[in-house]
């Protein structure tokens, strides 16, 4: 999806252009260079809160937490993050220091606890420094600023090459609204567990079940479109807080502005997921696979998932190889239904495969395109109406050099 | 499971090793190399046949074949295959061209079509040059022999480093049975297609329905439970011939001997399985993930193969890096039931996670260790009696330039 006329992207936005937040990060102690480790997002007022949350079962305690503050009022007037330890898989102990996070931060910002959220992004298994988190903790308030939204980017980056951050402006009754996100993505200095975090902030009033509905329905298409390597982190998340101080009438799905909240919402969700896409560890191309012509968007989305995840596809692309034969195997070992004389493969608008049949191509064509930062592979399936994209990166020499390190 | 005392390895066994079976090779111009690309088992009588096939949609055309040559009496008396060319995604065309194939090797050999199967491995969507494949048929009689399992063994092979063979002696009735089985694993010259081929031949006495029944089962705990990099091949078969000519009573399972004839059928399908893991495209060494203590086996397989297909995991044991949160993070996105706090993680004999808790562990053994060739992965769940292991190898530099270099 592109901007359309009914949203305008806001130059240099962030997390805090929506009316209402502030954002600040600071170093604690936590990573090894001087580099900010604990951020803030901070609301003028309870925000309207939504959430959703890792499916690995070996969900990090911080995420417990958020999802307890959440379900207390369905608001969040903070959200505090680290990173360079997850405080995943680390017990009691481990719950009772998130707890112990969330009660110095909403002392420290004189909030309620249950308006605090809180999360993690890091090395699995080892206890947090308490004593450093909880210094930088009183600290935080006085780093807490309007144009906060880069430190606060800064804070929750790992091994992330680039900052993540975009900010959207529409009308909702004649009213200003702004959607704003900022998200990490996969790699940890130390060591290297992909953990996918993502902050949305909107100064539109809308209440916080319609927010939950419109987070789930966007995420479907967005952040759970996209892999870099297939593993699920324990501490993924995506947060989002709607201040309600742009004054609109409060948003729902029968207000006649709701389409182009909707659409602004799914715009961040889609830059942020790209963005995480194209920094994946070692990278060096964002792959986009579209399906079209599937049995329903269910199993156009496990298709898209299954070619994007394949690392022979990935490899392929790494060496701008227009390998074809590996992404219609993909596209058959997806476990959806599935028409073997009617598939079309297009790589960007070269076609490859028409009618389930090689197509005589330009190889050279071909593999010019390929060597791009951008590659397309689209699939029509030719069934029905089901379609779905997902978002992906080649596998490299140097994803493997990452992983390979020594934690140590 | 290593050989026990009611079967014994035979040294240099190959798939001619049963009674009644001869085997041979040829080039006849598919692989650009003067290595062999066309090869065959042949039975002096009609074999009890059984076989399974890839999951895959895109089943190619020689699979079909198979399993219609199978479908009609049960009983195969020659397998053919060649490698170089897959003859998958190549349509009505590569159909007519595989019932080519088996009619051209059932008049060389003086057989019933029916009783011929047929199966490829190689490039994807080209169409076969029949030609070649046809005169090769025709000099392929006279190459057959007794001795001919290392010719057959190397017309499978394609970028596979090592043949892959093993056979066992039983008694059954007091009469000696022998089960031998040859395989192909990951890896094209042109392009690389992970193909998995699998071929065993016994000569007990034995119904193609039972065959059936312990090939289904044994595939499930052996071939099924290897991974090198998740794709699943068009051209994935397994198939399996009982000659008789061994003169026991025909085995069933309420036959006294069942149980030694099933330990070594699960020994020979284990060998092949763990010979193709560990030549696994660029590998280093070989990965054995063993889970205990799960809700059902069938948890316990879907966990070990989570596992065992983790990118992380993989590039971890590449890089000798002890780095268990990698290995807890799949147990837990398995989608399997998990008692989130009794979990144990050992690498070998060092235990690194008890009871969900981090272990103080001697990382510079344990790095000692992950350094080796081959390397085991311990997981108890301890929630109930549900087993399985599976095997893998690493993810390499070595990977990723086999599988981006391009096609021609």
């Amino acid at each position: 999806m592109t901007a359309s006329a009914k949203f305008t992207v806001v130059p240099d936005g962030s997390v805090t252009s929506p009316k209402g937040f502030r954002a600040g990060g600071l170093h604690c102690g936590l990573k090894k260079t001087e580099r900010h480790d604990l951020g803030v997002i901070v609301c003028d007022v309870p925000a309207a809160a939504a959430g959703v949350y890792t499916l690995n079962a070996f969900q990090a305690a911080p995420l417990r937490v958020t999802q307890m503050s959440i379900a207390a009022e369905g608001k969040l007037q903070a959200m505090l993050v680290n990173s360079g330890n997850a405080n995943a898989c680390t017990g009691q102990q481990g719950e009772d220091d998130a707890f112990a996070m969330r009660a110095a931060a909403a002392r420290a910002l004189g909030l309620a606890e249950h308006h605090v959220g809180v999360t993690s992004t890091g090395v699995i298994g080892e206890l947090l420094p308490m004593t450093k988190v909880l210094g930088g903790i009183e600290q935080l308030p006085q780093r807490v600023k309007a144009d906060g939204g880069d430190d606060f980017c800064q804070a929750i980056l790992t091994t992330d090459l680039v900052q993540k951050m975009t900010c959207v402006r529409l009308t909702v009754n004649g009213k200003a609204v702004h959607i704003a996100g900022a998200a990490k993505g996969s790699g940890m200095i130390h060591p290297n567990m992909a953990t996918m975090l993502g902050f949305m902030t909107t100064d539109a009033l809308i209440d916080s079940s319609y927010l939950q509905q419109l987070l789930s329905r966007t995420t479907d298409n967005t952040f759970n479109m996209i892999t870099v390597d297939g593993d699920t982190s324990t501490n993924d998340m995506v947060v989002v807080m709607a201040s309600g101080l742009a004054e609109n009438e409060a948003l729902h799905p029968q207000h006649p502005d709701w389409e182009a909240f909707a659409a602004g919402f799914q715009y961040v969700g889609e830059y942020l997921a790209k963005a995480i896409a194209r920094d994946g560890e070692g990278a060096t191309k964002l792959i986009e696979v579209n399906v079209a012509g599937a049995a329903s968007d269910d199993a156009a989305r496990a298709i898209a998932k299954t070619v994007i995840g394949s690392s022979l596809v990935k490899s392929a692309c790494f060496g701008a190889d227009a390998n074809w034969g590996r992404i219609i195997a993909a596209v058959g070992r997806a476990g959806q239904p599935v028409n073997t004389e009617t598939v079309d493969i297009r790589l960007g608008d070269i076609m490859v495969l028409e009618q389930s049949r090689p197509v005589k191509f330009d190889e050279e064509r071909a593999a010019e395109y390929l060597k791009g930062d951008f590659v397309q592979i689209q699939v029509d399936l030719h069934m029905a109406d089901g379609k779905a994209t997902g978002w992906g990166c080649d596998l490299t020499y140097d994803y493997v050099r990452i992983n390979a390190a020594y934690r140590t």
